[in-house]
């Protein structure tokens, strides 16, 4: 294992390490999301401590929901024309994996978008990032995950880029609607769930899921209800961080695999994406390891998770084509398919990615 | 937090990393005791590795038990004479303490031994740390305690030096006696104890607690019986590795902090000096977390853990002098007095070191 980040997670944390922000050099590029970071109130807090330190910025705040290609490269040569010393990302999963691979760009003898997916290093200027949503992990993950347009995929670039400084504050959470909350914490229980059961689980890997999963499970009331307070917020991004540490260590397996073509050719959100093949999952996992994760979340059995499921996000009417693509693609990528703990041949595939559009309740 | 260490763990790991290990330098300087690393078989792995990669290297073989500055410099001047570029430690706590000062030393511009106790920069040259004891987990921690004999204490260096890399392999356990395995498991469980009832605890130093005492409580029974098995050596390794990311959040508090006395002046082994304190820390601390942690380890309450202490290392007489020496040197550190989570004055301090003096069975 290796969490090369350093951490801070409380509230206010921004302006508690106002310095630490800036000792990473004088000219800051922001990378962030057109609305929820002005909305949150993170973007006036980053903005503070750089003023305060005396160091200057620019605001890229142009950054979509999954991230392409063409805007880190324009997010990216906003800063080399203003010659940034550090990248600082603001968001939700989309702005911080885009500021990763600006971060990565800038720091390369000649920026050009192949060098994305291309084997090399992965230097990087300093990089800091802080996540006003609870889900992605990213702040804590070396994964970047880019759309490319013309392929109609997303894909992660070819480097492992961790940030210097994760600053994580629950506060950011307050103003976050239910339906963000509920999808973006639905994706890091499943980054839980997909990192235990994974080939590559470890004493110190499962140390995050357990961690996670407690977290996760004091929230899944409020989730329902709606009703959450400053400390269930931090609970939650906490949860989503040790669930990025967990997926930094095995990475995810199939309901991510599968996730990818509902997002991009239905527009589902991510969260409730992977969610909707994660009772499919638990369903073929072995009893011994289902049983432990389903009691850890608080749930039942197999069931009682899809039912959750389906009365916090709703059905989702996916045609079999889409279905039978989204097969197709994760078997062709059979590192992916075989990460899984337990043997995934194509039936067990089709009984995974099938599970919710057969569920009778 | 900050885990800035590629920590691999798992059976035969210096082979298997063995390219990793080279990848380090040309020359590299092990550090590492006379004895224990050449019966446990770890410098020999150590050596083919580094045979295999063509990178040449010189032994120092000469580190004592708790290690003191006049060792580290013998070492640093060797390893400045035949310009190594990397370091390796390799054994129990004290060689993993005194390869990370060394690897400091080695990268300053002028080498001296106050360098060791002033303020500056925490630069060192690559470092890599392997374990062959389950205590101290300094292969994860930033610390590094020496002796200072003309000033009859010990003290952990001015800088912090994280390893660069730590290969954990539970089978360099299989030749130690039981009373090492018993005396360094039991440091383990008080870094645990010691990070847990600390002010600086939070969700992530209390992830590294739960998970370090799930796997500290299978391995008991096998503590008192000598029985153990090879997963049973990784999972004491990985406890003690976890133990050691705890703390270094955290930092050690009081049992730690009246230990050195003991150490110093009647040479009982770090871990027992540290468990002769630390039922007298839980009977002081509050209902709630005193259960949470007693519950964790596997005891129903303080007395059935301080008759276990006492059962597997014996009482240790101690004179009402070196107590006493003990409270006034550790009531000095008031930083280190009131890191502990509770209130501290005086009276509890005294109540904390007389516990086990005092005890009744």
């Amino acid at each position: 294992m290796l969490i090369p980040v350093m951490v801070h997670s409380e509230t206010n944390a921004v302006t508690k390490h106002a310095k630490e922000i800036c000792s990473f050099g004088k000219k800051a590029l922001i990378v962030t999301g057109k609305r929820s970071s002005y909305q949150n109130g993170s973007i006036d807090d980053v903005c503070a401590a750089l003023q305060g330190g005396k160091c200057d910025y620019i605001i890229f705040d142009d950054v979509e929901e999954n991230p392409s290609v063409d805007t880190v490269m324009k997010a990216t040569k906003a800063g080399q024309k203003e010659k940034v010393d550090f990248v600082i990302g603001i968001g939700g999963g989309s702005p911080l994996d885009a500021a990763k691979a600006v971060a990565f760009l800038l720091a390369q003898p000649t920026i050009h978008s192949r060098l994305l997916y291309t084997e090399g290093n992965h230097d990087h200027l300093p990089l800091i990032l802080i996540p006003t949503t609870c889900g992605t992990g990213s702040e804590v993950t070396p994964v970047s995950v880019l759309t490319i347009p013309e392929k109609q995929t997303k894909k992660s670039i070819s480097h492992k880029i961790f940030a210097d400084l994760a600053l994580i504050d629950g506060k950011y959470l307050r103003t976050a609607s239910i339906a963000v909350l509920r999808n973006t914490a639905l994706d890091a229980l499943t980054h839980l769930i997909e990192s235990y059961l994974n080939k590559k689980a470890d004493d110190f890997s499962r140390m995050f899921v357990d961690s996670g999963l407690k977290l996760w499970r004091e929230n899944k009331d409020c989730l329902e209800n709606g009703e959450l307070s400053d400390r269930q917020y931090q609970k939650l991004m906490n949860a989503s961080a040790m669930a990025g540490m967990a997926i930094a260590q095995t990475s995810t397996t199939i309901p991510h695999g599968l996730s990818y073509s509902l997002t991009i050719k239905k527009h589902v959100p991510h969260g409730k994406a992977v969610g909707y093949f994660t009772a499919g999952y638990l369903a073929q996992a072995p009893d011994k390891e289902r049983s432990y994760l389903l009691k850890s979340m608080g749930f039942h059995d197999t069931d009682s998770f899809e039912r959750w499921y389906l009365r916090l996000y709703g059905k989702t009417e996916v045609s079999e084509k889409i279905l039978d693509q989204a097969i197709e693609e994760l078997w062709k990528n059979q590192p992916k398919v075989q990460s899984a703990s337990f043997k995934i041949d194509k039936e067990t595939l089709k009984q995974i990615a099938y599970y919710t559009a057969n569920y009778k309740e």
